[in-house]
């Protein structure tokens, strides 16, 4: 028993990589995902707080660093088992809930056991504070599938993710934060652009050129 | 549709890692686990050959070969996550199979349908290539936490591996190839030994000696 | 200019590894480190407030989300060069905050400089939330460098980060927290134990000989 | 002396990487490309079988599991080496062969001696089995660089393995399995497509496009 | 102290990564780049000696070889942080120099301890060899992102680094070497073509149609 | 035909990593090790240059720098397979001689085709600086053996890896420089020690004790 254990176990998510099975040609570990959603997060809370919404910062964080934790206790279910029946999803849930309340227990003292039960609950509700986790864990994937198809990554999967994700950050657009990110900086990333090998004969002859002139 | 997407299927299995979310000084690939437990297996049914049984070798070699590839659509469930209620381990294999199914109705031709059936069937079942496929899967993964304890990985998971390998090879211990393994293989594994440093120095010191006197 | 490329640079810090140029089992990104400083933290801020302290949840998250972030603008520069010289120190600290500055007004819109500004301030300052996060960051690398030393990385380097990890840990040994740590968490660390490869041969003959009775 | 070796033998195959020496986005390892010749080889095997051939599929599965084995005790000589003399590739061959019989002799007791010789015989003959083997490890090949070229891996070498790959093939075109891999697989290889960075913003704007309209 | 804590601290140089923070498809280390240096500035002086030119072979060596090892001492600074204002650039080569002269004078014994001051030293003077290495150390660099664009990383941090790099390069434009790389070898780097996947098409067709005719 | 060729070559020797097959905690490429083995040589020629030895500086980095280039043509052939017969050597050096030869030729342009023939040929030969390399590249060896048996590598090959490399410097025990590395650099490669994870319950209770007295 000890928070030794919990702490040691945030190093595991280091380890557990996102998307297995699939060629990436960056990975990203759980850790760094709950690290970008909780500064995506932080973004997004700023946005609705200058609109005038209140924002329960303590909440948004904490949903932000934990959503992903219970991943540690179940392993990587890939989504379509996931949702293939009610009944199934409905059972795995209550898994998940019952190993996240006993590894509680079994870890952390008494005292703080009603505190962190509240921390590893579900996050994505109803709340402000559940909504922009859910357009930040979003977001972060659309970053992550578009690095990949920037890249040229063959792989159709990234493709599907990406427009998944961006059918759900649309399910919010009625959000102020939704609204900035489909205005503000969805366009920025569309607009970047490659580097063509073709561009560096240009680029070399007029830097040789004009070197002549010195 | 098509067969080519079952062969690119192959090279996804290069890319799952097995017991992810622990460290590890080295990775292993389902598909190389499934090469390893097919020459695992052959060696089994050459001894069970030997003495006298009857081996079909192109159900075992199948069962081997096989044997973890649905994992590609279900990824990596928790082993305690999947025995946490009976009910739940029902529903999960029928998902299981019914993605199966309906992968091979959509990737295969109708004429290799009914074959391909058979080969993506659950192979651990009561016949002797079933029993040599449950041994040579244990055999691996007895290798695998036994390769990182040699190692000195910290993480007391692998002694645990280690521990419901073996017991489950126990299990069939009544087969001829599992009485050789555990009298003539498993003794040779345990012997193996660690060079220690402080050995350098007296190695050192007499090569060093010896060829003062060349 | 834009927010985008803010997002975009949440992932450069999944490709900063911490300590460059020494043998690590482990390798670990600013991007994992900044996420388990937030969850150490989140720890210690509820030990704090179970004690009575008032904890500002908002301002110790941000401090622990972004305490690494200006490694972006400087690179990892070591530290006996920062401290080689009071003169030095302070020059490093006013380019750091310069770039920092030049970084939020070309990047970010007029409405959220301010914010940012803030943010991005040094966090280790007096408040209990400053000090919170000071010792945050020590735990952690107190466990990177543990986790050297527990695999046998013969590096002397990892006993030195160690050492000086919890000597600034000891710096704050009046914090409640910082007691708590010290009684409940770092005993169970130093109480892990490795496997011996020894023990396999015992462990093994007891279960080879229990299953011969069953 | 002893099987254990042999098993430990085979984790080495997993260290063994295939094209040193130039660059590639995905690796492949020996026994990852063992594992994938020999379902190939099974598909391949299967429509002869339909064709009304007669395969020895026990001799097939032995062919794909040991055909680079032998890669442990040579290591990775380049084509052009071992074939730029009739001597000295007959030589490498004898080499190759008696090293193969000692490790034999020096790992596996006798009554298993000559079954493992067998096995580790060069594999591609005129049998069935050993041209189906033949077309299998290009085929793999075939795929290996596709799968660099697809990722637009500038290596001119990738172009040159494709086409010596599929001339190898085609070597073997009055094969029914080879007329299926011609007529069936291979044009859904080449009909896959890029996704262009252009599309996202296609998608794009039509998504949020829509999402306006519910 | 001791030669053996130099001897070790060459393979510290292999783990020290170029340019991190941004994604690469190839890393770089100093070690490598220390190679290539010391190979490229071996061809350069060859061009100058072909043409004329005195070189001094042993410094010239001596200059490739140790131009990055101060690296160990100060870490990866930042060019932007290094140059922000001449008095932090003064400082940081007065650190340096401090660090390199203690290292030596600890490490090393007494009668190698001048040697070492000399090749420790900054290499890039007006010399003909600290003018080789001035543009072998921007040779390879220009490699490094032009690997990168060629690959199609979409990271226009390579082309930035690409235009420093030659325009460096062209302020030894009066050298024979310089000239040598700009008109026999530069155009041949920028003629190196993609492989595109359409091509494939074409090319299997026509490899298939012509076996038809065998 | 081109330098460029030449210059890109270079790259790839930081991707032909040695030893492969075995498990490694560090791996090294030809690329540093050739590096490495410079460096090295630089500092045996010193202690030769200091006990009076005339020293051909550009002959010996030459050797170094170029002595395991021609793995690039050939591959990694295990010395077992090279050494099997004495036609066999004989044969495969002539191959390795006649590819070396064909790739000048068609790369480099007539005018260093002699210069670079003799940078080519087999460096370890009867000169002063030719047994230097030979020393320099077993030192290496005996320094990446021992990391390995450091880490507490299980594999008993980086013994005899040791054992071979330092029977091979003592061969050349009449050397200045191999007596040097005997008495001043090998005794204290052998005196470094681990850090036991015993000893951090004691550092730690000294210093937690200790503070309690500030």
């Amino acid at each position: 028993m000890g928070i030794h254990h919990y702490f040691k176990s945030l190093s595991d998510l280091e380890m557990i990589y996102r998307c297995p099975g699939k060629f990436k040609f960056q990975e990203h570990s759980v850790a760094s995902h709950s690290f970008k959603v909780a500064k995506i997060a932080q973004f997004l809370g700023t946005v609705e707080e200058l609109a005038g919404k209140d924002v329960d910062w303590r909440l948004l964080y904490e949903k932000a660093l934990n959503h992903d934790y219970a991943e540690l206790f179940t392993g990587d279910i890939k989504t379509p088992v996931k949702y293939s029946s009610p009944e199934l999803k409905r059972l795995f849930n209550e898994v998940e809930e019952e190993m996240t309340r006993k590894f509680i227990e079994r870890e952390f003292p008494k005292e703080f056991q009603k505190v962190y039960l509240g921390r590893f609950k579900e996050g994505k509700d109803e709340t402000l504070e559940g909504r922009i986790l859910a357009v930040a864990d979003k977001i972060d994937l659309l970053y992550e599938s578009f690095g990949e198809i920037q890249k040229e990554n063959p792989e159709p999967l990234f493709l599907e993710i990406y427009e998944e994700a961006l059918s759900t950050i649309l399910l919010f657009k009625e959000m102020t934060c939704v609204q900035y990110f489909l205005q503000e900086i969805l366009p920025d990333m569309l607009r970047e652009r490659f580097i063509e090998q073709s561009e560096l004969v240009e680029i070399t002859e007029k830097m040789v050129e004009a070197s002549k002139n010195d």
